[in-house]
């Protein structure tokens, strides 16, 4: 058994792990310095319920700078999300969950970094 | 067979394609108005060779700026580097194959910005 589930279990891990043309959207937020926790906190969970609304978004992850080198030029937060083409991103973009989204986001923001590509090896 | 693999295969999908702790380094670049195309090129060959060089890199990939909403800031290259943990950044930063890779970049560089993340779901 192990003779066939172990190839299987590399072509897998490979196709998956490999950049397979992905289209990443890469952004970056700093709030204001008046942001409050709870802001920033709801900021966060907005963002994470995307994914489920919008059924364009492939993969979704983020996370909070661990700079070593203090070249993150002041952002705080890095939210990477993953469509299977551009037109996902633009089906995204004027979406109402994210347009709802903004209302939470704008308030508090004190800048954004955005960044998209098609990913290659 | 397949009500043996169906599973495996899902179990597999799901580990890699979720957000399981991997240490993001995200890495942005403008390059200066007189560099050259052949330059540009150089910097994208050197930073694709570094996974190679460098073992605690598990990760790489890397495209151009295809934005829409134009909040790209002006950079035009993403290289998107994942580790294991922190500590392979840590690793990596001093490396000589990552030192003598700047020696390429940096005549040619306008900016940098660089976010370092762990991701999260």
């Amino acid at each position: 058994m192990l003779k066939i589930l172990i190839p299987i279990a590399l072509m897998l891990t490979h196709a998956i792990s490999q950049a397979g043309g992905e289209f990443r959207h890469v952004v970056m937020f700093k709030f204001k310095d008046n942001a409050t926790p709870e802001q920033i906190a709801a900021v966060e969970k907005a963002f994470g319920q995307l994914p489920g609304k919008i059924d364009t978004i492939k993969a979704y992850e983020w996370g909070k700078s661990e700079s070593i080198e203090g070249k993150n030029d002041g952002f705080t937060h890095c939210f990477f999300v993953t469509f299977k083409d551009k037109a996902g991103l633009e089906t995204y973009i004027p979406h109402p969950a994210h347009v709802a989204f903004k209302d939470i986001l704008i308030p508090i923001l004190d800048k954004a970094l955005v960044f998209d590509y098609t990913a290659k090896d």
